[in-house]
């Protein structure tokens, strides 16, 4: 056992998938859908598939992604890409992260972000020898009412060796969706440090009004120093493909895809092919996910509500925290564990998602995802109405 | 840019497909067939497309892909393997390498590997801040009728520090298949220093009688620590798809699953459930394989000695080395851009494949990959016979 894994045990996903199963919970845990996306995606893998599209794809991307990730940019956000020389695809964002960091952080540099955090940034930073400097959000008070960092903090927690922010905006598990204001203070402070920026955007089609997503490369403060990740998993309901890319300006991209070529080297190459179909849907498709997402989104907040609990709405991301302090558990494990055991619905205890230092700042929720069929949140909510 | 990627350009393999494309050369350079695996695998991934197979894989691979994986280890190979305990997914074997690596490997440990290797070990080793250690496989001489290595020069290459032996039989790009005696040396060398063995056989269906493939993981000496690495791709002739896995004992399996998931974190679903049924072809397909693949051997080998190419006649993997001094070039980088450009056939220039101590070595052999139609093997050999 390599000391950079030996305090990484199972990640929480698969930990409470197993569990989920075991006690036949209603899963709202890990984030995929229980429904697939369009059917015209699939056929268009079929029709790669039959095509003789089944030998190595060129290891920054096959060139027909390449190019309608750079549209679909272009079309949403204004963000001018140049497919050649600015895109590499990744095997999902979890890989694309790590060709980031490889590619971007030395041994011995500090890597700014916030918690609560996806678990791989944490894992990532660790596999790099660099170290992490977490700061918390702050969930909706009597001032603010989204969650919201405290400038001062963030300020402090650069240092002369800090080389990386981590932003994930629409950000997972509290569903904030990072500010335009926010965005340009934290760009700021970068390019006051000379500090380059991972944007983790991979729920950026799940927003909901007012809420907007703002593509942080596109602020101009931004531009230069930040890399964009994101994936077809969550905006096109099919999280078993696999397929991510990064974007970046030239310098960047290319200090990426020297780590990329030795992670993967590349990426299943008919499922490419299909993605580029998937990104080149018209506006309404990406509207009725909208759509969908805010209806479920409403049922599942009504549901929680309905149990007693205090559900936080998100603005984007298709998870909720409930604040789970009050039912006399530990902590949101202890509570998390009762959840699957006793009542039957699977969440995720967000206390991971921390540093040892905030940790008891996670242990106040649970993360509820409702990216779920509508009988599936109906039968938690009933479950927890009932035996919570 | 990190220092780790600093001395990284692009891979060769991506440098010489972007050149032969450019010059419409006979591309003999990146192993992958220009033909495609059977029917019943494609209908296998479309199946698990329309059957909703489309979410996350559990991070440790499909249970029935693992299950399918132990089968052919108990068929081929009389390997006992446990699918629950011994067995990961990944997303090709270029993931496998690297997570091992990342999970196994400290910084300033040292790790052994023969030259020529497979570029993403060394860059794999760099990246985890840990040393290699190289020794040079031998060409076939008066005294050695296969590729072979100097037993002093491995034991010397041995220090308190090492960790990990990386063994690739059969052997890209000699050709080499590691025979018993010899991996039972290596064995005890291993054994003698505590150190682990990753064995990368991804061509461990492409090997010519009399050589015979001999699974690292069942001598004896070796079954406790070596983690074998493969892959569907060159045995299914599938290499867009992108499925590797590693089987390990537990506390290995253990290790470098903890890497994994915080690599790609999971596997393409689809092509997991076709993988499945790869691996339980019946024992003709992969006999039929094994005749294809002797044919075309014959066949770029007759092609080559026609065109005055001294070549070594390999005993697996689908690439002839052919001795290219005496052409007047500076080194076979020189070498393999003249045949690109000017004679419009692509291979690859081994000495990448070597550290700076030997690279002198690699600059007398340019490789040819064999895995092409018989249609392009006879192109490739006109057009050498004729402009060379
Ligand atoms: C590999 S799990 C990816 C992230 C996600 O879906 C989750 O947070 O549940
Ligand atoms: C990613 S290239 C994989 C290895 C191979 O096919 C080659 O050596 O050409």
């Amino acid at each position: 056992l390599a000391q950079r894994v030996s305090r990484f045990g199972t990640t929480v996903f698969s930990e409470f998938s197993a569990l989920a199963l075991k006690h036949q919970a209603v899963n709202l845990g890990q984030g995929f859908p229980d429904f697939d996306g369009p059917d015209a995606i699939k056929e268009a893998a079929w029709k790669a598939i039959q095509g003789g599209v089944n030998q190595y794809a060129p290891g920054v991307g096959a060139r027909d992604l390449r190019v309608a990730i750079a549209e679909h940019a272009q079309r949403f956000y204004n963000h001018a890409v140049d497919p050649d020389t600015m895109v590499t695809v990744t095997s999902g964002a979890t890989e694309a992260i790590l060709d980031v960091i490889l590619g971007l952080v030395d041994p011995g540099d500090e890597v700014v972000a916030f918690e609560p955090f996806y678990d791989s940034y944490d894992a990532n930073i660790a596999f790099v020898g660099a170290t992490p400097r977490y700061v918390p959000l702050r969930p909706p008070d009597a001032e603010h009412t989204t969650w919201w960092f405290d400038r001062d903090e963030v300020r402090a927690a650069f240092s002369p060796r800090t080389r990386l922010l981590i932003l994930n905006s629409p950000h997972n598990p509290t569903g904030k969706v990072f500010t335009r204001e926010e965005l340009e203070f934290l760009g700021n402070l970068c390019a006051e440090h000379d500090v380059k920026v991972l944007a983790d955007e991979v729920y950026e089609h799940i927003v909901f009004a007012p809420a907007k997503h703002l593509r942080a490369a596109t602020v101009p403060v931004l531009a230069d120093r930040t890399v964009t990740v994101s994936s077809a998993g969550k905006s096109f309901s099919l999280t078993g493909w696999k397929i991510g890319w990064i974007i970046a300006p030239p310098p960047l991209r290319d200090a990426v895809q020297r780590a990329h070529q030795f992670v993967t080297f590349a990426t299943a190459s008919p499922f490419q092919a299909a993605m580029a179909v998937a990104m080149r849907l018209p506006d309404s498709y990406f509207q009725e996910l909208t759509a969908l997402y805010t209806a479920k989104r409403e049922r599942l907040l009504a549901g929680l509500r309905a149990a007693g609990l205090q559900a936080f709405s998100p603005e984007g991301s298709y998870f909720i925290l409930a604040d789970v302090t009050g039912y006399g558990f530990a902590d949101d494990v202890a509570f998390c564990r009762h959840l699957v055991t006793e009542v039957g619905v699977a969440g995720i205890p967000p206390s991971v998602f921390y540093g040892p230092e905030h940790r008891h700042l996670g242990q106040r929720f649970a993360r509820f995802a409702f990216c779920k069929s509508d009988g599936v949140l109906d039968e938690a909510a009933r479950r927890l109405r009932e035996k919570l």
